[in-house]
């Protein structure tokens, strides 16, 4: 069986992911279509708004065949460790294709992209290194500078699937045989509208924007999610007064030991807590140029979750795949390609992983500490299974 | 002008503790009251019901001339050494005795006492040493010692404030001039009674056991009480989210390195944190013969202040003083004592100090979380001042 790989954080899974996974389907003249997905806490740096099972359920019941898990030591992380991380555990899966959304405002060659990259890499560090002195951030100069290398290339902050598209472009020649990059032109809605334009489309942005203002949603996505969206959701928010109550009792050298933690930041979130009324306010207080709203809001996940620099590391030296559900072709294809595995593949997680998987499973604990209504996300949990 | 000191918690301040103001100038025969009062955590390792500014405002409006805090570095902690700390302010304020309530059985000679333990502490240590393989807790074996010992000597579990008189007794004579020691027997209400015996005064365990099953307690606290405890009052209930929080988000060895954190208990919090419904379910599910639940509840509010063996030790290591409020008369004895204090006396609570007392600090920056309507209990409070 050929398998297509999808990156994927369904928060939460609509019409528009839909349309990605049939057209996936059709592009890719796959048999099965593998989703690598980010578990209750996202690349953006936000809790989901549903918990991973919900998700991963819905995408269960609209297409998808094999749903894993991408451990939250590579999902809440900038888009090239995102990127890295999730590309591995498809490659390991023995995905053949790759399709992703890409919102590049022409067609573009990722593939040959990334090769002129990899033969061209000390030219590109030189050319970084003469404008190293300029007041940018590090992706903003290394957009210069490729921007002048290599005249396709065209990227701005506000093509967020452009960019990782390249960054998985970039990690699939890492392997031996790399998967096929199929990239599927995004419709209707751009990843960070807020706006509701197509009658049963839109971004998943504007979907919970919608939610969070009392509005139906009703239109953009399956049943499977409007069943879950109708019970317990979390935000930020949810998350707000534990982040508090982590900032002002922990000492400052060891908010200084959190990962990320850099120049002194701890001092800001010292300073700034006791003032914010709400986590939005926060994040708004803490602002600078220097530093993203996605970036404080990854800097604040890592403290609700008491990773340190030391713990990071370890926690990325041990890469797992876990199972979260498959329908009956995703069943056979794992089965088929078990023998195949490198990485540990978890469909039951007991007292073993749990030592192991000890950050995992801590985040995963605080995502159900949010509320009382969240189901256990680990222990007897076994493999959705999807009888389609 | 001649002080006398008191050790209190008023958690919240009743009729009993204000006999108990009354009895103590009587006896003591001084010209000022001053009370060194527990802050927003107490001896037994539970949060206050109401604010350290609500509880010594209600003190000050009935009897007491001067109130000021014994940290919580040494109020929460064992009766050793929660009397250390409190009569090392006392006698660095210049009083000239010290009153307190004793639950002893018959009249006892708390000096005497002291002074005979002081002598023979080569013969208590030999005798202790040879029942040291008794299954028992440091205090029964101690408890065995000096009765063997001493006949006078009878102390119960049941007698905890004839236990911390004895403390002191021993305390006091660590100095040049000692405070000459005014035992008060107790009346009408033992410490732990949780039962209404008395038409006005009953324990402070009552009373709040009272207020939480819905109870009037009007006639067992003066109205400045009665008038706090109709607002927030908080318990540990408050601080459980927290709590659990903190031991699920926690890494092993962090919570390891918490003060008291002994023979692996960090093990069974990790393991019974998740299935507890509350703080009292959790110190049920915790409590084995060798913890007692106050040793339990103060590991607990370790874990809360995250303060670790190292820092806890730092703390001890800088004692001050906490002008909390006084009356006209308590004004003018602390004018009178200020050039002989040798601790760091404190009315106003600024950056200098929120740097040297980070500890305190953040103690009661964790208090606050417990509820918004609890007010700052720190930055631009000056002492309360009641003109009588």
């Amino acid at each position: 069986m050929k398998a297509c790989g999808l990156v994927v954080e369904y928060n939460p899974f609509h019409h528009g992911h839909q349309y990605h996974v049939d057209k996936a389907r059709q592009e890719s003249n796959a048999d099965v279509i593998v989703a690598v997905m980010s578990g209750n806490f996202l690349q953006r740096g936000e809790p989901a708004i549903i918990d991973k099972w919900q998700r991963a359920q819905a995408a269960l019941q609209n297409g998808v065949d094999l749903v894993v898990e991408l451990p939250s030591a590579w999902a809440v992380q900038s888009a090239d460790f995102f990127a890295a991380g999730a590309i591995r555990i498809l490659q390991n899966l023995q995905c053949d294709s790759l399709c992703f959304g890409t919102d590049a405002k022409q067609p573009f060659d990722y593939a040959k992209f990334a090769q002129f990259e990899k033969e061209n890499q000390r030219m590109i560090d030189d050319a970084f290194q003469r404008i190293a002195r300029q007041n940018a951030t590090y992706s903003q100069k290394m957009s210069m500078v490729l921007s002048e290398l290599y005249p396709e290339y065209h990227a701005e902050k506000d093509q967020p699937n452009h960019l990782l598209g390249m960054g998985y472009a970039r990690e699939v020649l890492c392997y031996e045989k790399p998967m096929r990059l199929v990239p599927i032109q995004r419709i209707a809605a751009s990843y960070h509208s807020e706006q509701f334009e197509h009658p049963t489309i839109a971004s998943a942005t504007a979907i919970r924007q919608g939610l969070k203002q009392g509005e139906a949603v009703v239109d953009f996505v399956p049943e499977a999610t409007q069943k879950f969206l109708s019970q317990t959701t979390v935000d930020w928010e949810t998350f707000w007064p534990y982040l508090q109550y982590q900032i002002i009792s922990a000492p400052l050298e060891k908010l200084a030991a959190i990962y990320q933690m850099e120049e002194g930041l701890e001092y800001r979130l010292k300073q700034y807590v006791t003032a914010a009324d709400s986590f939005a306010d926060f994040i708004k207080l803490l602002k600078t140029k220097r530093y993203t709203q996605t970036r404080l809001q990854r800097l604040a996940c890592y403290v609700l979750f008491q990773v340190t620099k030391v713990e990071m590391k370890e926690a990325q030296a041990h890469p797992f795949i876990r199972v979260l559900g498959y329908r009956k072709q995703g069943q056979h294809y794992l089965k088929e390609v078990k023998k195949e595995l490198t990485l540990p593949l978890i469909a039951k997680f007991g007292k073993k992983e749990a030592q192991r998987y000890g950050l995992s499973l801590r985040i995963d604990q605080i995502y159900q500490q949010g509320n009382p209504q969240i189901t256990e996300q680990n222990f007897r949990r076994i493999p959705l299974f999807i009888d389609k």
